[in-house]
């Protein structure tokens, strides 16, 4: 008999989960439907700010499978379809095709929701606006391309996050005066205080205004309808155009009303099989999903390109009868503003709080390769341990070339559940042009190792 | 009481455990002498081929501590000073002033062996011409850049691994027209041949011509007694200038003498706090030594100034009466010829075999950052894994920027014993200009896990 796979949602985690089932099984076992509102699939979210910033030049760029490619491997895709129910004990799905309005029940045997993130949009008075944009999907990044080509002189972006800050690049490589709006002290509020401040300064050297503690009230808008300031609890900042760079959230409100348990956060809960709990024939995967931190031992909501894939990978393996399992997350993130690189992963701080953990720190500069070599860039490495056991709780950096991607060095060191003392022992490699000869890793381990008294191990 | 900490040798190792001991106990409580044959303390052998290249203008870049700072703190150095003789029943060591011809007798209470590496230098005719070169230490690579302003138009690199490969780089960039001589069948003997084939094209593309399967058998001289030719198993290659990087081996003479034992690679035995085998009282470190490889479980040599300064940590820490240790390695090297990137860790098809592993591997080719984003450059990765358990036992990268230093995530994932199905749910940094959204180490494991029939896991 065959069974019917429907997938709701086609970029990165509902299309991985469809390929995967595919490969394992053959359309003679499995159909697959899959239904995506837009008219793409399987594109780079992430890459966004770099095509609306002009590093990247052409939007199919970003596109890693077009809806035909996935045509062709046989799935049954319907785009500009979105689901507007789904009847759990039917088992079944209602679409409605946005260009007719016609609507049709769907059955499945099995269920992907990968309905994704919504961009968060404060209800405040001149947001909606023509001349603010998110960046949320490839619709989006056109609209604002197309903004651009009005010639606005001065952009505000509102959210000091991952988004505003590559989203603040953008607009300065596009020659517009920036400012960035920041709610919390420092920009990047995932870091600790004092490397966020290392971000502004940097940001702020490039020059970029950076207005930090600022919560955007109101886009003032001119005569034309279109922005001409931000106000904020700091001041009033002009803006021929507003970006939105305030994360997102979860979209499972389909999910929510189908009657599946959400998070804290608002996302659907899975277990290592990326099947949702308490289901047998459903699984959820990527931006409306929630994942294991596995340093906290709490759930979070984090939404990126590389968790969806994953998840993709594990639902579409298990659905095709495989055994496989994503245990949870770390926190890695990393992003850029020009050479200023970014990263983190672990608890900061104030998540380590949270999670009832006693902490221990010690902030370290190095460069990034030997001094001496041509080119040694600046970085700085905030590293976090539990006081008492030393078991590495998270690290931070900013710095210069080659600084930001060393934190997957922690990331797996986190994975493992090392000792900061274990840190400093690591075989890492080695060699001027790549390193000074110890590493800035382990020279922040070295540092939290003496402070909570182990050695090397 | 006052003990007498005796240090041989002061470059990393020797003077890492002077300077650690030091912080950890005052001169009341520890006398420290430490004795080095040349005149340069703590410096970077590992640059030296850049010094040669011209990368870095001057040779005192490259020392991290002269000897008047390691005075300064306490330690009673003497430069140009060789110990001779190490008289174990009388803890005493026998030193010679080099330029005088004076000895004397040191008693000693703990004594630090860090008497580093000798190069190989082949017993055939013609090596021991002015105008062959070996860039062991700063007095070698001085010579040689003495030997560049003759004006030489070519130049034959005898070696084809790190040093032969770095310093083809060094003469390149000055200029020299350059052969390079690999005994192996492809250069970089540490990688398998398939991956060290992609360096050889990699050299070629870039004008050096690699000899491969190529045994030096004579450095012919014109009249003036310096090297016109080089005459290998495949030929005659002009050769203005000769540079040897047959690599070295430990400069174990003086322990041997003393009756310490060695392992079978000519290097000392210590335990994981760096104290020699079968003594109380003596440790060693640094290129003398031979290390514990934590994935085949055996001893190997190898000389890199990372460990050095890590054994020297531990053996200082310990002497100072803390605790240390240094676990072991897991063979994690780089280096790189322009801008192609070369790096290796765990074990290689051949050691695997010796260590009696069955082996499973996989060759995946990928972008380094988002293939979209600009400057995307290719990268290889191979990875193995033991057949039937899937863990991980070796990664292999040669590629273009941003390649190199991933192999640090298979370096950590290795010291845990991870399996290739655990590291494809590493939660590594991704974002467009640093990583595809599958870092290629997980495209990799990916591939390899298939063919072990793991998922992740």
């Amino acid at each position: 008999m065959t069974e019917h796979l429907v997938v709701i949602g086609g970029d990165a985690a509902g299309m991985s989960a469809a390929s995967q089932a595919r490969r394992r099984r053959s359309a003679e076992e499995l159909r697959i439907t899959a239904f995506e509102r837009t008219g793409f699939t399987s594109y780079s979210a992430c890459g966004i700010p770099y095509w609306v910033g002009g590093q990247v030049a052409e939007r199919d760029e970003l596109i890693a499978r077009t809806p035909e490619q996935h045509r062709a491997n046989g799935i049954d895709l319907r785009t500009g379809t979105e689901v507007v129910e789904i009847d759990r004990v039917g088992r079944r799905v209602r679409s409605r095709e946005l260009a007719t309005g016609a609507e049709e029940w769907t059955s499945y045997d099995r269920l992907v929701i990968a309905t994704g993130a919504e961009p968060i949009r404060p209800a405040l008075p001149g947001f909606d606006a023509p001349g603010v944009h998110g960046v949320q999907d490839l619709g989006e990044g056109g609209a604002l391309l197309d903004s651009l080509r009005t010639g606005p002189q001065s952009a505000v972006v509102v959210g000091g996050g991952y988004i505003g800050v590559e989203m603040a690049e953008a607009m300065a490589l596009r020659g517009l005066s920036v400012t960035l709006l920041s709610r919390s002290a420092e920009p990047m509020p995932t870091l600790d205080p004092e490397l966020g401040r290392l971000v502004r300064l940097g940001m702020e050297k490039l020059g970029i205004t950076v207005v930090a503690g600022a919560a955007a009230e109101e886009v003032l808008l001119g005569a034309d309808g279109r922005p001409r300031a931000v106000r904020s609890t700091e001041g009033e900042h002009p803006a021929d155009l507003v970006v939105l760079g305030l994360g997102v959230r979860p979209r499972t409100e389909l999910a929510r009303a189908a009657g599946f348990a959400l998070g804290e956060h608002g996302g659907l809960l899975t277990d290592e099989t990326m099947r949702v709990v308490g289901t047998e024939e459903v699984w959820a995967g990527g931006d409306c999903v929630e994942v294991l931190n596995l340093v906290s031992g709490t759930h979070q909501y984090v939404a990126l390109g590389t968790h969806a894939n994953k998840h993709g990978l594990v639902a579409g393996t298990t659905i095709g009868g495989g055994r496989a399992a994503f245990p949870g997350v770390v926190g890695t993130a990393i992003t850029k503003v020009f050479d200023l690189e970014i990263a983190r992963t672990g608890l900061n701080e104030r998540e380590a709080a949270a999670a009832g953990l006693q902490v221990t720190s010690a902030v370290i500069e190095s460069t990034a390769i030997a001094g001496y070599y041509p080119g040694a860039a600046l970085m700085t490495v905030k590293m976090l341990a539990e006081t008492g056991t030393g078991r590495l709780l998270g690290a931070q950096i900013v710095g210069g070339a080659g600084a930001g991607k060393r934190i997957d060095i922690a990331a797996v060191a986190l994975t493992a559940r090392m000792t900061v003392g274990q840190l400093i022992s690591l075989d890492l490699a080695y060699a001027p042009p790549f390193s000074p000869v110890w590493d800035p890793i382990l020279v922040a381990a070295r540092k939290v190792a003496g402070k909570v008294g182990q050695g090397p191990a």
